[in-house]
Order: C-alpha cells, then sequence, then structure tokens
C-alpha cells in the first residue's frame, strides 16, 4: 500500500509498503503471527480493526518526532477518520475515528482504567505502532469510536486533539467566576479555548497572530495580541504553544495556588528557573490524550467549530510535502487524504 | 547591634548596624517614622514587635541568596527562636517564633486568608526585611507564634523548615496505601519524611549520604541510598534535594497521574526535559511556607525529632564562618547564637 515512512532521519514516500491485517483475539496473549508491520499493536493480544483512512492530521507532536522526539521510526499520523474495511462484523463499514494508546489490558495501569498511561502501550504513529499517513491503519478495536452522521470527515479528523482539549476538564474543575488564560493561537489552543469556554469560565486567549486570534474570537473568546499583552494574574493558565519559551510566560501569568495546564510537548530540554512553581505554590498539571466521547457528543452538537482550523488537503502522494507546510510558522491543520 | 549584612556580593560581619524599633499600628496603614532599618515591614502599617533573637538556622535558601537568589541586601536569616523585647504587652518576654512573610492585610491574597502570597509582602531575610542573624530582628506581631514550654529554644528553631514539611498535608492527601519518596536526605528532606511518616503512608527516603540516611531511619523511615537505587513508581514524591539534579530523577519516579511535591527553591535556571510531565499527566505543586501551629503541636508531642540534625551552634561573631561551614557539601543544620 502507499504510506509515508519515517526512518529516523528522513520522512519518504513509499508506493509497497506492507498493509497491516486485522488479528483476531489470541487468549494466550501473544499471536503466532508476525505482524506485517512489525508494531506492537499487531503482535498484542487485542483484537483489531484494518481501517481505510479517510483523512489524517497532521499535529505538533508529528512535527517533533520529525526533530528526534520519541525515536519513532515508521509511517506517522495519529489524528485520523476512516471506515473500517476488516475486523468485527458489526464495525466493518462504519465510519470511525480512533484512540491512539494501544493498551495492554493487563497491567495495574489498566486495572485502574487507566490504559491511556499503560506501561506496555504503543502509541499510533508515535511509539512502535504505526500510524495514518497510510492508506490503512491497524487499530484495536477497543479503541474505535463510530463517528454520528451528522459529523462530517472534515470535523471528525480533529477529535483527538479536540478530546485533548476536553481532557482538561476531566482534571480541573472550572468555574464560572474563573478567570483563564489560553497561551498559544494555534490549533491546540483554539480547541482549548472553545472547550473551556463552555464551562462558563471567563476564557482569553494569547497569541501572536492577528488571523488566528480572529478565528478564535469568532467562536466567542476574548482575545489579545502577544504585543499588547500586559502582565495579569489568572486562575488558571492553559500552556498551548507547542513553543518551549511558552513556558516562562505561562508560569509568571499564574496566581499564587493557582494552575498551569501543560499541554505542549516539546522534544529537548527546557532552560526555564522553575522557582516561580515553589514560590508561588502553583499546581502545574501534564495534560496530554483525552476522552473521544466528549470530543465527539460537542461536534455532534456543534457546540465547537473545527472546520475553519483546516489549511490545505494534500493526497497522500504529496504527503511529504504536506508535512513540509504544517511546518511552516503559523501554518493551520494540513489533512492528508490518502484516497 | 551585632548583626550579619550581605551587600549582594558579600557577607560581613556588622557591630554598629541600626536596631529594629517596634511599631504601634498606624490607622492609615503609613508609618510617618522612617523604619531604622528601611525594611518594608517597619514601614507598614502592621504591628511589630522587636525580637531578640535567641538562635537562628541557616537555612538553603540563605546560601541560595548568597548565589543572588531574589536580589536581596540586608540582614539574612529567617529560621530563628527569640523572645519579645519590645512590643505589645501581652507579649513581651514571651518565647516565640516567626512567620517570615509580611502580609500587607489589605489585598485580595490577604483577603483570601493566602496572606503566605501577599504580593506587597516583604519576607524576613529574603524579600525587603531585614533577618535574623541579629541580635535583634522586627516582626509583625501577626506572624509570632508562642513556643510551648515543653519545646526547648533547640527544637523551637526548626519549626520554620518544619511548617514548610507541614505545609505538604495542606495540598496532598495522602492515604496509609500511598508509596511516598521523599528525595534528598538533608534537613528539608529530613522533616519531611518523618511529618509525611505521621499520614500511615509508606515512606521511602532517597539520598546520598549513609550517615544522613540513617538519621531518617531513626526516625523510622525506609530508607535507600542513591548507588542502591532501583528504577521503581510511587504515588507521590517529594523533591527536597535543593539541586537542579533532583528534578529528572524525581520526575522519572512518579507514577502516570501521580503527584510531585517541589520543596526546593533553586537559583537560576533549570536545564531539563518537561515532557514526561505532560505525558504521564503528572500534577506537579510547589509548596513553600508552611503552618506554624502543625509544626510547634508536633515539637510538643514530640512526633517528630529535630536536634539530631543540628552540626554545629557559632556565635553571631563567626557567622561568616557559620554560613561557610553550612555551605559545605553534606553539613546538617548550623545555627548562630546571637547572645
Amino acid at each position: 500500500m502507499r504510506a509515508l515512512y519515517w526512518d529516523g532521519h528522513e520522512l519518504s514516500f513509499n508506493t509497497s509498503y506492507p498493509p497491516p491485517r486485522s488479528r483476531p483475539r489470541i487468549e494466550d496473549g501473544e499471536s503466532r503471527i508476525a505482524g506485517a508491520t512489525g508494531s506492537r499493536a499487531e503482535t498484542s493480544g487485542a483484537q483489531s480493526a484494518v481501517v481505510k483512512v479517510h483523512l489524517a492530521g497532521v499535529c505538533s507532536t508529528d512535527l517533533q518526532i520529525f526533530k528526534g522526539y520519541m525515536g519513532f521510526k515508521g509511517v506517522p499520523g495519529h489524528e485520523f477518520v476512516g471506515s473500517v474495511s476488516e475486523g468485527p462484523r458489526d464495525l466493518v463499514g462504519k465510519r470511525i475515528v480512533g484512540e491512539i494508546n494501544f493498551a495492554c489490558g493487563k497491567c495495574d495501569s489498566c486495572r485502574r482504567d487507566l490504559g491511556r498511561h499503560c506501561p506496555n502501550r504503543a502509541v499510533m504513529g508515535i511509539l512502535n505502532a504505526d500510524g495514518a499517513f497510510a492508506e490503512y491503519v491497524s487499530v484495536p478495536t477497543a479503541n474505535l469510536h463510530v463517528v454520528p452522521d451528522n459529523v462530517s470527515d472534515e470535523e471528525a479528523v480533529f477529535t483527538e486533539p479536540l478530546a485533548a482539549a476536553f481532557e482538561i476538564l476531566t482534571q480541573v474543575q472550572l468555574d464560572p467566576g474563573d478567570d483563564v488564560l489560553v497561551l498559544g493561537d494555534g490549533k491546540l489552543g483554539n480547541l482549548c479555548a472553545q472547550v473551556l469556554r463552555l464551562t462558563g469560565a471567563k476564557i482569553t486567549a494569547l497569541g501572536k497572530h492577528a488571523e488566528k486570534l480572529a478565528l478564535i474570537k469568532k467562536a466567542g473568546v476574548r482575545t489579545i495580541q502577544l504585543k499588547d499583552w500586559k502582565q495579569g494574574l489568572f486562575d488558571v493558565v492553559v500552556e498551548a504553544t507547542g513553543s518551549a519559551t511558552g513556558l516562562e510566560l505561562a508560569l509568571s501569568a499564574v496566581r499564587p495556588r493557582g494552575t498551569l495546564i501543560l499541554k505542549s510537548t516539546i522534544a529537548g530540554n527546557h532552560q526555564v528557573s522553575l522557582a516561580p512553581i515553589v514560590i508561588n505554590e502553583i499546581n502545574v498539571i501534564g495534560s496530554r490524550c483525552g476522552p473521544f466521547p466528549d470530543a465527539l457528543d460537542a461536534l455532534a452538537a456543534k457546540q465547537v467549530c473545527v472546520t475553519p482550523l483546516t489549511e490545505e488537503v494534500y493526497s497522500l502522494n504529496d504527503g511529504v510535502a504536506a508535512v513540509g507546510h504544517a511546518a511552516r510558522p503559523g501554518a493551520r491543520k494540513i489533512l492528508i487524504k490518502p484516497s
């Protein structure tokens, strides 16, 4: 099949990448048939489906991977919508999105319902599992969520980052009186601002780019451009800049005993003084993947607006150019359409 | 009076430093008499007392100040026990310890009972207020706590760092089943381990120094020397090494969705990857000064044992040497006795 492949140094377009096969559940937990792609997801005992990819999104994490993050090799891509082409009969033909953490289902974390933190997990397109920049991708059936009919592919492809924004609400109780600052006007910042706004809290989005802030403003959020920023203190600050330099500003904008949500995963080291965390007794909460059902519900109810975030759709054949485009400063969401 | 003085570059012993004077409460919030030492605490409207210092402790934060932390100039020292020599009649002659944050009493933080985070605060020996490495120190009366008779000066001088250890229990709910790692076998690590042990949680102290770990072990805490450390995961990790390098180990020892308490205030920048905070959705909680009453109660009830932490007592005249001793790697608590 056609797929993009990252060998640790270079991203290339490949026309004969081994296609995935669905795996039946093997009760002893190990498949005796070697997975075609060698992904851990394929060799574990979990039942999986082969998904025909309709659309996949290029995420900042993908760009971090191309800088060495996670030391990943394989097919990248973890934001996708597709349809099941092979797998359990009740799923075949269904339009689905898929959670990206492939848990073992057996460890302490999995037993405590923390499968997204399973230490044995593979992560689609990030760790030991091929991703969605391909015609087909293999996904454990437990990870699949059927897309409501009134949610288009162009909306559903945002489910994964939108779920990541909803994760914040599973970690922090926001009240209508709370002053919240979302730092970053990119895709994730936009989605976080829209989701946090649903709580009734007072949301301010701070970013560099007038045109991106205008998109957030359209969703009913107060916006400030960085050049007009005057130091203020907020109950909750969400760091979603995707850049190492955002952290210092974020720390300076949290009130004493306030909360800082870290959403950006940055490859490499930060150079930052953490003394403000101690002095101001700040609560820093790392926040990663989130609940897909909440994201799909919000899309179906038209509570959030995601399609204006898309900048351009590329064919898979032009996938290398698509990733190059996504890496341009200020680029909005770049989508890849395999077929 | 005699006092140690830090001019931003050098610590010196001074025999004619201006002594503090107590201030009556001025209703319009501003004293019209210039404070002798120029400390903000003296010029604010808060009623203050002059305290004759019996014993003062050299803290890691003092050593950080001598590296440039907070840009402080003046008399350092914020751990002390003394007796009131001038001030309200009911306090004169009483043996007291004092909280180090001198709050304005009027701002939003103060109204929310967060005086320790008052943005207008002075901090004894750290920010705009002279400290306790002197014969006398001026302290707002609201900050004073009378020392129970069965607590000696040698114990009471540990009230401030012991309260800082108790602060953790105001921020995190520890259950008897919880696995807790205290990183650092210095004074603060020792006190944290002893205090957290009172909850019934399973405490492990990890440090470099066999003899310091032996002290912690005596208090009934399981200890591991760093050379014997095998990577494990803990529900709660307390970073109390006082060193920038402790953070990376601390981050690696917190289980996903676990809690990391930061107690060390480090001058300068950390060089560290914060990606694990996001990936493992760790809750990082900065923790600083704590409740003096809890510390005094624990000392009075003999629930914690602090005097073995003292290494040597110096006269104030030898204060510069005392600070030099405190800075030696592996030094336990160094005390300064002004009279």
